[in-house]
Formats: C-alpha cells, sequence, structure tokens
C-alpha cells in the first residue's frame, strides 16, 4: 500500500513513508488482537455447580457441570480463522519488509495480492465472529421457540472470555478492513 | 473498476471494455442473488405436528409446532444484511453506468468509494452467513453438552430453505469478494 499525496516529490515521497507506517502499525496490530483472541477462547474452560430443586421439600441437588472451548463448532471455527488471520500477519509484514528494500514488477504483483488476502482476512473474520455472536446470543438469552435453554447464567465466566475474545477479534477485522481500504484509496492517489 | 492489459492503446481500451462488463455482469448476479436469499428466508415458515409419545401403552400426541424466519435474531439479521447488500448492488450499479458516460477526478473518487463499499459487503455478508450457518448447525445436529435439541428433524422443509437461502448468499457474497480482488487487480494494473 503506497500513498502519495500531491505537493511535490518531497510530500509525496513522505506520504509514502507515512503510509508505510501505518501500514506496518495496523498489521502488527491485527497480528496482536488476532492472537489473544484466539488464545483466549482456546484457554477457555469452567468447571462449576448446577443447582437443581426439584421440590421445595426435597433437598438441592449440586450437579458438576463443564463448559470446554471445543464443545460448540463455531468457537473451534473462531479459534481457527483467528490463527489463520495471525499467521497471515506475520507473514504478510515479513513480505513488506522485504519489499520496502526491493521494489519493480513483482513486488508490484505482491502488494496486490497482500491487498487481496487482506479481503479474504475480512471474510474470514468476520464470518467467524458472525458465528460466534450468534453462539453467544443464544448462549446469553436462549430461545424460547426452539426450546434452547440459556447456559450464561451458570457458565459465567466462561461466557465473559467468549465475549472478550470476540471483542478483540472484531477489532482486528476492522484492522484487515481499514488495510484494504486503504490499500485501495492509495491505489487511487497514484501518480 | 477499469483494467487494462498491456499491448497497444487498442489492447488497453478492449480490456477496459471487457472489465466493465465483467463488473456489471458481477454486480447484477450479486444484486439477484442476494435479493433471492433475502425473499427465500423472510418468506419462510412452517407449520407441523410433533409426534410425542411418552409411554407405548399410552396413545400418541399429536402436537402442533410453528417455526418462523424472524424467531431467531441470525435470521433477521441475514434477511437484513442481504437486502443491504442487495439495495447497494443496484446503489453501485447505477452510479458505474452515470460514470461510464463521464469521467476525471470525482469519477475516480467515486470508484474508490465502490471499492471500499464492496469489502464492507464482504464483512456484513459473511458475518450473517457465519452466523446463519452456526445456527443451521445447531438446529441439524443440536449440542449435547448445553442440551440444545435438534430441529431438522421436526422442521425438514423450513432448514431446507434456511440451506438454499444461505448458498445463494454465500455465492453473492463470494461475488463482492471477487468485484473487490478484479479492482484491486485493476488499479495495479493501470499505467
Amino acid at each position: 500500500m503506497e500513498t502519495g499525496r500531491p505537493g511535490g516529490k518531497a510530500g509525496e515521497v513522505k506520504g509514502i513513508r507515512r503510509a508505510g507506517i501505518w501500514e506496518l502499525a495496523l498489521r502488527v496490530a491485527a497480528l496482536g488482537l488476532t492472537l489473544v483472541a484466539a488464545v483466549v477462547l482456546r484457554t477457555d474452560d469452567q468447571n462449576t455447580t448446577f443447582v437443581l430443586q426439584v421440590s421445595p421439600v426435597l433437598p438441592r441437588l449440586n450437579i458438576p457441570v463443564t463448559a470446554k472451548w471445543h464443545y460448540l463448532s463455531s468457537f473451534l471455527y473462531f479459534v481457527v480463522a483467528n490463527a489463520v488471520a495471525c499467521a497471515y500477519a506475520a507473514l504478510s509484514l515479513l513480505l513488506l519488509l522485504i519489499l520496502r528494500r526491493g521494489g519493480g514488477k513483482a513486488a508490484d504483483m505482491v502488494t496486490a495480492l497482500i491487498t487481496i488476502s487482506d479481503v479474504m482476512m475480512v471474510a474470514l473474520l468476520f464470518s467467524s465472529c458472525g458465528a460466534t455472536t450468534a453462539v453467544g446470543i443464544l448462549g446469553r438469552e436462549g430461545n424460547s421457540h426452539v426450546k434452547w435453554g440459556k447456559v450464561c447464567n451458570v457458565f459465567g465466566r466462561f461466557c465473559h472470555r467468549v465475549s472478550i475474545a470476540l471483542s478483540l477479534s472484531f477489532i482486528g477485522s476492522f484492522g484487515f478492513f481499514l488495510l484494504a481500504a486503504l490499500a485501495v484509496v492509495g491505489l487511487h492517489r497514484r501518480p
């Protein structure tokens, strides 16, 4: 992503450098956010007891229950998607740092490929965020129409960590969106 | 999105025209697919009877049950997302057809805005497809860990229409991804 502002050769070079720093910062942020999101959900589990009272005259029953991150396929997909996005962010950073020293047609082609891959990451991360949000809402509120009870009243800490991972991943996804958008603006501004 | 292939002025103009036709065709396809996906899910409901047999010595109970598209928030989000993408596809088509006659800096800015909006549609549609797929999997297979029973064995026709809408929307989302990718390639190839 190279942006050149109008206003002479010096201003243009300054603009390109500024854009380069912004791009690198955004990529590092996206890498960190998707990495932490994947780790937070990958290490999420909770052992607790569910208190069941069948009748007021009978004693309460304490049933041990467990929540694990891989119990729901959406959470598994979320971890894989964030891990893939994180690995890609690292690879794209490496490629861009090498490209900064070089140039020419090959470098131009790699930059185009990176921009398209950024859009792919937007699709991958937003789909995993959508899936996890859908399951998260069901876990928190349940659905009476299909008789799916809420579970977050029992697994409060587990659900809280899911929402943290979700927020981090959503900001990371927005980072990839910004990278793609800035690349398009930069290409349009190119002299 | 304007792509110019190397090989003289005539070849370049031919390339631009070809790219223009491909872009318009992709936009029309994305418009149609998201429209049909939204309509298919928006009109999806099923009234059926659930056969309950408490004991082999007792007669079977036929319980009337209903499935409606708005019972799950993910389906509501899916319909809204596809309707927004469809309206945007129509607006972008209109803008591009006007731009084809004009030109200059304003046209260039609108083209950049359209490409960024295409990426936004990728994010919107993929998130809604992710949410609907997550709920669809739960409906078809259930989840024993959280005691959510499957419902597609009762609402077979309803679930079948959800998967049709999902497939159509997924192809539409891929259309917006292709539009963004082709725009990036076109901008990099620009002389």
